[in-house]
């Protein structure tokens, strides 16, 4: 009988697991169930007329360069593309500044490649992105989680994780995943404070930015920490930004950037050719002839309008059929919602349950870097259509009630 | 004055050096020089017009679905299409055996990742494709290389290198990077043996199989193992096989694959969730609906006619201009020659006397895991077009002869 590879095989010692959500999305795929456990965009936002001008219009005139091998870096139209777009919010850069890479989460993982050493410690929210964690898993990273509330991070509790020298700070500071919950702009300063006096970087993951429904924009981390700098010539400099075209054109095309210091994009440079060598020439290539002439900038006003309906509905629906021991967050913008359940419920047993009802959600417990926090969840609103998410939130709502009524009973 | 990010933030400890194929394109971009350094394919063998119907179709047949996040293990069909296409050179296979990934440097960045804890040793041809030590250096690898002749790896010499206990054998059995060398059937056979008996698993990187322009095709590894397990029922299985499109469709789109046990598939799917959650779903239906009915075997044909002439010209000027101490292989397929200098010459030197004459290759010595060989260099010629193959080799020669007089002189 054959040995299996599992057995036979040394495979690398690491924390590696499989991400909660991608396993969840097996449940997504039943009949008659209606998902809020994805973060996908809703598919009525995606521009595929202008994607397919694009491709047409970037084979005809220059296919034998969009078919070829490129350079790490990315292609530098889209680069110069993405510093316009960026001074727009205040980030001033060049392209110098700039890698692109396939999707955020490669990001991530490219910054985990540079920084993280076996044991090296990242501060990050609690809750934080799991997309993250598992990343950094992969380099065997330990962190040291930050306390949160409705105000995002809770910097008066950070001043004590950064005398420990961790590596550096991660932060979601508009509409987190999973919360929804934004970073004021107190805490922005304050962090910006304590990572310079501690000289530890800030990483800035900013797939959401743009997707606000209500309230005025905040200015990114980075552009705050660069007005410092301008004003103090003796300031470093401490933020590494990321975000990507997933949310505002289409995450099928894996295209996203991180913004930095060049030392920093230098070493990132040669981590990517390591990784993947470069992201597709092609798609790098089709998103610049889509948003060239400033069509995302229109563009994202459609989604803002699509999401904005589907998170009142949900936020409505949910103050319809929630019993009142049940709270959640309101978001101003993004995609997901936070929702905590009285303390002696198990989201992951309610989610059995709530799969009886055909509804299903994220526990909330995977985004928590120690664990515990078994009372959460993550709802989505982005993917579902506004009639799904009223009725998908009236049978969440009886699947709840039934659950806290037997808990209470049990 | 702001201090660098280099002098103020700990990177990762590891070593990571920028790729001196990559570094030497920046000399193939100058105006007039003729280069044999790059890997690249002939845009002329691009199928643009396939390409473009093919966007058209997925784009308004499967718009919604195409641009959407997709599964880590790969669009189902074109794993399927892949299974399909493995058959027809023996490699008998399920979708569940495959995994998509973002070009075959992802591939094997990623069995770095599931494989090589600090200070394993991978044993290694010499030369070997230096991409793949580019990935495991990231992971700390150390190497044993194994000596190498006109058939490939010497496999009388790789026993020794097993008793250590190394993680797996990497080889190129088809027309190697960066040699054109392709290891005898008596020699696969060897390796396959030795392979069972250590319980060391293989890697095969077959890039360029398909691109075979005379003598005879050889079963893959992956297949004599197969065939070797099939009549001892308590024979393993001992190989990971990976491939690409990158030759027979477009390196700018980034597709490679996977094939492997299910236990490794697993890990590997769980590697590429925290890298980079999945390959373009665009990308992977594109090259479904152009390789669907057939398309690539055809246009394969083609491809060898083009490089097969190239390589041809190359040959018959070598000949022509080389000085008769300067020997070369002779690739039966692939993209690559590989060229040997007398001794005392120096290809990193003489690199900088054949950017005078315009003309660029890559000094060999980067291939060698140990370093040293400065006496060899690698000559591409898919490339070039025949008349710059032909010209670029004269203007070689050229320098040839004049550093190895003055080599003498000195």
């Amino acid at each position: 009988m054959a040995t299996s590879w599992d057995n036979r095989y040394a495979f690398r010692t690491q924390r590696m697991t499989g991400s909660a959500i991608r396993e969840l999305l097996k449940f997504t795929a039943l009949p008659d169930v209606i998902s809020f456990a994805g973060g996908m965009p809703a598919p009525a936002a995606f521009p595929i007329k202008e994607f397919n001008q694009a491709c047409t219009k970037v084979l005809k005139d220059n296919g034998e360069k969009a078919l070829q091998y490129g350079t790490t870096e990315g292609y530098l139209p889209l680069r110069d593309m993405i510093a316009r777009h960026s001074a727009r919010y205040g980030i001033e850069v060049t392209p110098e500044n700039i890698l692109i890479t396939s999707g955020s989460q490669q990001a991530l993982d490219l910054l985990g490649r540079i920084f993280i050493n076996t044991g090296d410690r990242i501060v990050v929210e609690n809750p934080t992105y799991v997309g993250a964690l598992q990343a950094w898993n992969a380099y065997c990273a330990e962190y040291i989680p930050v306390p949160f509330d409705e105000e995002g991070m809770i910097t008066t509790e950070l001043e004590k994780t950064l005398r420990s020298g961790p590596k550096f700070i991660y932060v979601l500071p508009n509409f987190q995943n999973p919360t929804g919950v934004t970073l004021s702009f107190e805490r922005r300063l304050q962090l910006i404070e304590l990572s310079e006096k501690y000289g530890v970087p800030i990483v800035e993951d900013d797939p959401y930015g743009q997707l606000r429904y209500e309230g005025e924009n905040l200015p990114p981390i980075e552009v705050l920490d660069s007005q410092i700098r301008a004003q103090k010539g003796c300031y470093s400099g401490n933020v590494i930004y990321t975000s990507t075209f997933s949310k505002t054109l289409a995450p099928g095309i894996r295209l996203a950037w991180v913004i930095a210091p060049p030392e920093v994009i230098h070493k990132l440079v040669m981590a990517k050719q390591g990784a993947d060598l470069h992201t597709s020439t092609f798609s790098q290539m089709v998103a610049y002839e889509v948003g060239k002439d400033g069509f995302i900038n229109e563009h994202v006003k459609e989604i803002r309008k699509i999401y904005r309906e589907r998170r009142d509905v949900m936020l409505d629906t949910l103050s319809e059929h929630m019993p009142e021991e049940v709270k959640w967050t309101h978001p101003q913008g993004g995609l997901f919602l936070w929702l905590t359940l009285p303390e002696c419920i198990d989201s992951r047993e309610l989610l059995e349950e709530a799969l009886k009802f055909k509804v299903a959600f994220v526990p909330g417990t995977a985004f928590f870097a120690s664990g515990g926090h078994a009372n959460t969840m993550r709802l989505n609103f982005s993917h579902p259509t506004p009639e799904k998410i009223n009725e998908g939130i009236g049978r969440l709502g009886q699947a709840i009630k039934g659950f806290i009524t037997r808990s209470k009973q049990g």
